[in-house]
């Protein structure tokens, strides 16, 4: 038996899908809200407590409470600065390390992941969780991409490993072989919606995800849904790569069958580092 | 004697100030619109002649025609798709070797530049025509810098090198050691007043806006000006690092002065590469 399992629980659905899969799987779910950033429908129904997003101690404290032997966490965190995480002594005890390894999303990821391991709890990846929540490889539905759109690709791939390895953000959007925009904190969604006012005339562009070529891969792995097909739509773009085994599709036949209705190619490409 | 200098003139006022400063120098000087872009204030009393982004052809008949010895390309280009731009015989003769370089702004700018070297033109940079525009290297104004700034300047410094490298941008807003922001093709001011939405609680972050390391240093080099200030002011910024001998510091005084009153620091940078 793998014990039970405390989801900790970003902003979205997603958690909440994740959690009645668990359910179904027979699994006994606990659910750890994030103060201010876990939809409150999250974990209706279900047990489950709330720390702040600096509480890093109180989080443990809590999964030790309530018998916890595996933990996943997924969904967007949009987490403020540090001054105002409200940080308890033990995440107060990791800042040191961090202030070595660098500030970025996934470098403060594998601390807490680090801190929940010396715990004794086993962190998994919701996609271990989850079968058919990874993007498969190659075409995924109706639509392909022509010459053109491999060329953006190509040069997108480029672009987001650089930033990537700097931990900086997964997304990059494009068109007619020129950088339209560069994800940073804002996240995709903001960024899609930003280059559907700086899109060019003519051929549409490509939004470009990836995983960051270091990013741990049990949190914050890329994703995309049918919210991010519909924002691609305004932006006028021909279609949608992500990293095949490495991105979370979302609602997966939702999310294909608005591409091809909309006329997008959606693929899942393997870069090279 | 210098010659008849012809400035291709993009948006904004610094080609009027350029074509002020070169007469007052005693230089003949004729002005090149670009249809749509150019400030119609630009030309005011100066021989003029105006032509589209994409008329490469006619461009170089104009220069030859005026007796032109001298071009020099100031102010910001929005340049629209390439099936947008309408371009002449000879515009088309060169796509080829830009599909092979990479369509950046900088594979353009230099495929430009040198098919009008090899009409016989001398092209000039801004700064070999106006002393005093580069910035210069150090603190320029009455604030300097702390530790926590210096680290953030750091970061931003090895973002826009990687981003620069890749012909993306030369602008990046970091705060708290995290990079909120990044500049594709939306241009500096638009990158911070997305910062402004996006700053974090607490200290403010800066603003590193540097040449690309391969980039043309005759044409778009980073620039800043009393605008720039304004917007990072209202990004809550603590201060701005510009490249050092590479950065076009409009207005001088007015900018340096500018960053004083609110309390912002603005430092020339001469970054490794």
């Amino acid at each position: 038996m793998a014990g039970r399992l405390a989801i900790v629980a970003g902003g979205g659905p997603m958690p909440r899908r994740l959690a009645e899969t668990a359910l179904g799987a027979g699994r006994d779910v606990f659910i750890l809200n994030l103060d201010g950033i876990t939809d409150p429908a999250t974990a209706q129904g279900l047990p489950s407590a709330t720390v702040g997003i600096g509480q890093l101690g109180r989080a443990i404290d809590i999964l030790h409470r309530e018998n916890i032997t595996e933990v996943c966490m997924l969904g967007p965190v949009k987490r403020p600065s540090f001054s105002a995480m409200g940080l308890d002594a033990r995440a107060l005890s990791v800042l040191p390390r961090l202030l070595r390894t660098g500030k970025g999303d996934d470098a403060l990821l594998k601390l807490v992941l680090g801190e929940l391991e010396r715990e004794g709890f086993r962190v998994v990846g919701a996609h271990e969780l989850q079968a058919g929540l990874l993007a498969p490889s190659g075409r995924l539905g109706r639509h392909a991409p022509d010459g053109d759109a491999e060329r953006d690709i190509r040069l997108g791939v480029k672009v987001a490993h650089a930033l990537g390895a700097l931990d900086v953000g997964q997304a990059v959007v494009v068109q007619q072989e020129q950088v339209i925009g560069v994800e940073g904190i804002e996240g995709t969604d903001r960024l899609l919606e930003r280059c559907a006012e700086l899109r060019l005339a003519g051929r549409g562009g490509v939004l470009v995800k990836l995983k960051k070529p270091q990013q741990e891969r049990r949190a914050d792995l890329p994703t995309i849904g049918t919210h991010t097909v519909a924002r691609a739509v305004a932006a006028g773009l021909a279609g949608i790569a992500i990293e095949a085994e490495q991105t979370l599709l979302v609602d997966r036949a939702a999310t294909i069958a608005a591409c091809d209705e909309s006329g997008l190619f959606l693929v899942g490409i393997a870069p090279d580092p």
